[in-house]
């Protein structure tokens, strides 16, 4: 994409809204702006950013057996008090009414409609396991939405549901959903660790929340050291028993402030670390308590009814964004993890206008393709040309002058570390390439 | 994707509340499922079609050169107040009150937001032009909600803006969307007429609508018989001059019964043709109608303030699955073009159990790709998996049964053609390879 077309408008100044280091870059670099309190648009370089993610989201969804549908934003508000909960949502819940006066809502998630889904389309234990999820926008109509993407109110979420037979059925699906976080997370460049969680007002007796560290964090975690560099692997078989592997990672002491427990964390001495973190996924195993009042049942091997055992697994996908920045940023800006990067590459032209410098540019953008390149072919100073591309925080530079143009060279700079490299033109697209 | 693990819940029975047959097809190939009055739930089937269609209006769009971003569901009222639509948008319009007492809505159309978005972020000429586009759920609280997802109440559109510094240029915006529009439709393998529309409520003084021929479509359309055999080129240069494209497409006689000339198309004769379609795109250009009253200027060459020329582009990407389904089909079931094909193959199993079976079955899912092939494994009689294949419409099927194996053959069956042919397992695999 060439930046002279491309809309992209940066700001020079800091917004004074915004409090954290994600809010006031995505606003700099022209990732997002507010619509309305906690309502954002999503520019081309924000989008860009989000999809990738998404995709990252659901390839590892599906690679652990869940299959993807799409549930409407707007629900009934009839389900809603099948189980229980219109009356219990308070006003975080967008309630809303038709012409017709009938109550709607703006599904702030939807363990309701899956589970409707459900129980009018499975009849037979046959079919199970099923993990079923969406990629959908919610809306929580938040008293002070704040943080940007962050603590917003329209917001895009992955859910999954799983439906199984019996409780050790139910775990295995919760084992294959905690496994997949690990793996998303890892993916997107992120040190991610699991605490065990209280399970809140969804309900439930088995519960983990994700939380990828980052300095600026908004909460405190206490954990042990060694959680810090555990892997996860790439080939996991999520047929074959993950319990070894769920295991060796919650084996370790790790909580969040309101769960923490000084006596036992004063027990791990040296290997204690405390850090900050963001919470960017939460998963649940809550047996029976929707598909028992809202009657979701299958027909046992034994021929009787039995009621699903249920689980919900949620990642913000939105805010996975601010918090890849809040991750990953220095004080010119964002540095994106290749796999989540906008463009891989930000092409520097020094001298547009100089006839070989704007060849060289051209012949680089080709052939690196403009799908992965953003061409900076502004009539602009160098220096605003460098600002611009480290506030972005794509993850190489390749710079183009005309002084390196006469000797057939380029320099090449990783943003992350800052090196910067001459190299021949020829050489800079073999390293560059996919 | 093997069946027995599918969340792919078909009907036997055609639901009696459906009226249109792509609404029947969709009910019972278990495409979707009604959550509540003109709002539906995409099962994976169904979201594997919504999002291949999606795909090829996003590629179309970007080669036109509109930029995709995301606009928010949920939009502020005050924007509407400042256009002036609130209060005549009619109770199709969603309103929603939040816990703060502030007037919201859900976005039936985004010419506000985008022009918001662009009056803080545009200010001089060399920035144009610009045509943004979102592919974004809508809500428009249809009176009564009928025909599925073809008149639902949320629906998704893919709505580009333009926006230029004078008429002319709009006019190239305007008819790059055009082209795109036909390319888009050409790939979708639907025939796409062009009908010069009222402007109606969104205003503006030009303006097309799409129609797709379907023998049971909504509406009666009149035109010369040459534009049902128009082709479009692959290779548009969307930087050149399109109008003698646009000229070809619009000079041949073409209305709608609301526009028909009956003297004008007497005068036809015999390549006169009456046809019944579904109005699946509507591109409109109209001028200043948003940026005067919201203040949408640049500045221009002369260094004075000028009044962007806009206009706004729809497709109706959650109505194009039914309307590619009323053109496509017979009494079996859905017929799919290869470009929006939930999968390339399906592949019957007709003695699952039987090792020999079983082994050619599992060579021919792994060597095709289990994410291009549906494989119905399941303890099913032949009949039932005929039936369904049929009715889910993927463009091949290759039927594998004991008798074929022993021979090394298998049946290779055109679901749009009905032809069926033995083949040897390694033919099946050259004919059905990427």
């Amino acid at each position: 994409m060439r930046l002279s077309r491309y809309f992209l408008p940066t700001l020079k100044e800091t917004p004074s809204e915004a409090q954290i280091v994600s809010h006031r870059l995505m606003l700099r670099a022209g990732l997002i702006r507010q619509h309305a309190a906690g309502i954002y648009t999503w520019l081309p370089l924000g989008f860009a950013v989000l999809r990738k993610i998404e995709q990252i989201v659901r390839e590892e969804q599906n690679r652990a057996g869940a299959q993807e549908l799409l549930m409407p934003t707007i629900q009934s508000a009839d389900l809603w008090r099948e189980s229980g909960r219109y009356d219990d949502y308070g006003k975080e819940m967008l309630r809303i009414t038709d012409r017709h006066d009938r109550d709607l809502l703006y599904g702030p998630t939807a363990e309701e409609v899956i589970t409707d889904v459900f129980r009018n389309a499975v009849r037979s234990y046959k079919d199970l396991p099923k993990t079923l999820y969406h990629i959908q926008w919610k809306f929580r109509d938040e008293v002070r939405p704040r943080f940007g993407i962050m603590r917003g109110r329209e917001f895009l979420m992955k859910d999954a549901y799983s439906f199984d037979l019996d409780s050790d059925a139910a775990r295995h699906s919760y084992n294959q959903m905690f496994v997949a976080y690990l793996r998303t997370f890892a993916r997107l460049g992120l040190k991610a660790i699991p605490l065990r969680a209280e399970t809140g007002p969804i309900g439930g007796d088995l519960s983990h929340e994700f939380i990828v560290l980052a300095s600026t964090g908004e909460s405190e975690v206490h954990c042990h050291r060694a959680l810090l560099d555990k892997t996860i692997p790439d080939d996991v078989d999520y047929d074959g028993d993950l319990q070894p592997l769920v295991n060796d990672w919650t084996g370790l002491y790790a909580a969040a402030d309101d769960m923490h427990d000084v006596t036992k964390a004063a027990s791990l001495g040296g290997s204690l670390v405390t850090a900050r973190g963001i919470e960017v996924g939460h998963i649940f195993h809550f047996g029976t308590k929707y598909s028992k009042p809202m009657g979701a049942t299958v027909t046992g091997p034994d021929g009787e009814d039995v009621t699903v055992a249920m689980g919900s697994y949620g990642i913000g996908v939105s805010r996975l964004v601010g918090a890849i920045i809040e991750a990953s940023h220095d004080d010119n800006g964002i540095i994106w993890p290749e796999s989540v990067a906008p463009f891989h590459v930000g092409l520097l032209n020094l001298k547009a206008g100089d006839t070989a410098t704007d060849e060289t540019c051209a012949r680089l953008y080709q052939a690196l393709g403009p799908d992965r390149v953003l061409y900076d072919d502004r009539d602009e100073r160098a220096g605003a040309k460098f600002a611009a591309m480290d506030l972005i925080g794509l993850p190489w530079q390749v710079i183009v002058g005309p002084k390196g143009v006469a000797k057939g060279m380029v320099e090449l700079k990783n943003r992350a570390t800052g090196a910067r490299e001459e190299v021949s033109v020829d050489s800079a697209l073999a390293r560059l390439a996919v």
